[in-house]
């Protein structure tokens, strides 16, 4: 039996979230595995809560990292999506049953035994580590065909925040020309929603309780329109206007002024995750027939439509490339929303093992 | 122009809510109006809202009824639809303004200019009164035809209690055989939903706090399966199973249990009304993509679909027939829940003036 594989990352070895330095391996790659080196790494909002166990799962040490695109260094013998030197990216899954109806229906993001690309605990006691890490070895059913001359640093991103918010956009019907969608938070996550809105031909606003955002949303990101959430005569205004809602916002928000803000039989789509429970005013709901929902990511068939259609429409996020030994500050900024709007880890050529 | 029609009913005259004789008029008829005797009128548990003012928008006297059957007496001349001695019902709404996207797509009961058929006030000045009352006049557009051989009595609930459960059902896709409905709460909406969801070949389990109603939901009304909703190892056990579910609560009652009940992708559909917000976890509706959603009545061609399908499927609320006079005994048992599952008062051979 194949060796495992020495590899090497940063990781955080308890809730302080700290990362540093850490020897690993990755096991040999199987038949129906591609390994591949890592040169890119966005870094999500779900990273920095891991590394602080915010969400109370976490199993340390954790290396993060769900964003992650690379080149392939080598091919399992049943491999046929790829060939060494292919581009290649992984976004947050990385295995699922395979047989459940999540999974025969190109679901594997519900599969109740969905394997998570860092952080989750497999059957024989070992636990994914994800893209903060020189080399991954992945199946090559959960690794995406990167789009000849797509941007690598900027689109990694994409394969969280890109899918978190095109799949929702999709699955319920948002992606309409000539339907007027809203987008609340202007983070990693809304930002490429407002993109993916504007592909797909519908009028954008932009919710957000900072007006400082708003030139940036409107001259920068292309929104056509934007609202303070914290203005009453501005969002009673925009009463009844919007046909959806992608709401981005994590922290604990109302969504009463989000529901008076959508048509009857709007929608009010939720990809961020509160930890408490919101407030659902129920009369809305029905003198509407209005809808609250969720969306977690996406399947693997829907990443790589998401991906190839990024290509074809030029879309990429906005992000700022930072190099491995800068994580720890990125994590303090992140946690402030200071940045514009995705963190990149230039993985490729700032990971390196001290000498 | 013609003068106003007599008319006599029974009304509430302030936040007591005791219903007492009541002297008033109608519009005479008009060319598109139909003039019919009442027959049945149903007693919905909004009447009860209504005659105590709970909802806050009560004007007194308030002329409850919206569940309305009868047989027409007098025809406008460019009425079309009916003509004298035809049976006749008239649900929640009366009019609307016609001309928005609403009423353009036969959605009346999602028109910001809905007139409810009891209770509002209209631009004259005037306030529109219910069935509880000897005559009616109404639009025909808002009329429903009854179907031949139908039981006036018994058929009257559908005009409120059935299209509140056969709306979302459509609306929502929970009415294709093979998929599996859960009903919350079995009083005059639920019971009804039921009925509805069994006529479309789904399988039901109904959720109640109260086991008491088991034997009655299985034996009587025909359900697949009984939940009590505070056995959290029955729930448990049931985790997953259902792929949408009608809740008519509208007391104050936790969704977390239901939306675990919820299959990935299902439907947590609220017809009832409770007046305070509910508690919305954020995680399970991302986890399994799921939804929380409102419906209110329907549209009139909707109705009039719901009542021939249940005329064609030989659907018929349970109900305890009463007289006029026993009206606020009625009340005072509905506030306590004690009906099964419909009150529907015998207007036409009941309601007297005192000699």
């Amino acid at each position: 039996m194949a060796e495992s594989v020495k590899a090497f990352g940063w990781a955080a070895r308890d809730p302080s979230g700290v990362l540093s330095p850490f020897d690993f391996s990755r096991r040999p790659t199987g038949n129906r595995d591609v390994q591949f080196k890592v040169l890119y790494c966005g870094i999500c909002h779900s990273d920095l809560h891991a590394i602080k166990n915010e969400w109370g799962f976490s199993t340390y040490p954790v290396v993060p990292g769900h964003e992650i695109v690379g080149v392939v260094t080598e091919v399992g013998s049943k491999v046929q999506k790829f060939r060494v030197g292919d581009k290649v990216g992984v976004g947050c899954l990385v295995d699922s049953c395979r047989n459940c109806d999540q999974c025969s229906n190109d679901l594997e993001n519900y599969c109740p035994k969905l394997v998570l690309t860092y952080n989750t605990v497999l059957p024989d006691g070992t636990v994914t580590y994800g893209g903060y890490s020189d080399i991954m070895v992945v199946d090559e059913d959960f690794a995406i065909r990167w789009p000849e001359n797509f941007p690598l640093d900027k689109g990694a991103p994409l394969l969280c925040a890109g899918i978190t918010t095109y799949s929702p956009l999709r699955y319920y019907g948002l992606d309409k020309p000539g339907l007027h969608i809203g987008v609340v938070g202007l983070g990693g996550l809304g930002h490429v929603a407002v993109k993916f809105a504007k592909a797909f031909g519908t009028k954008v606003t932009v919710i957000s309780t900072s007006v400082g955002k708003k030139k940036e949303a409107l001259e920068r990101l292309g929104a056509d329109a934007f609202l303070v959430s914290r203005d009453p005569a501005e969002m009673q205004a925009a009463a009844g206007t919007l046909d959806g809602i992608i709401d981005t916002v994590s922290a604990q928000h109302p969504i009463e002024p989000l529901l008076s803000l959508l048509k009857p039989h709007g929608k009010l789509i939720m990809v961020g995750a509160p930890e408490k429970p919101l407030e659902l005013p129920v009369f809305p709901l029905l003198m509407g027939r209005k809808t609250v929902a969720g969306s977690m990511i996406g399947g693997m068939k829907e990443t790589q439509e998401m991906i190839d259609f990024a290509a074809t429409h030029n879309i990429l996020p906005d992000v700022e490339m930072i190099s491995m030994d800068y994580v720890n500050t990125a994590m303090e900024r992140l946690a402030k929303a200071d940045v514009k709007y995705r963190f990149v880890i230039d993985v490729g050529k700032t990971l390196k093992k001290a000498e």
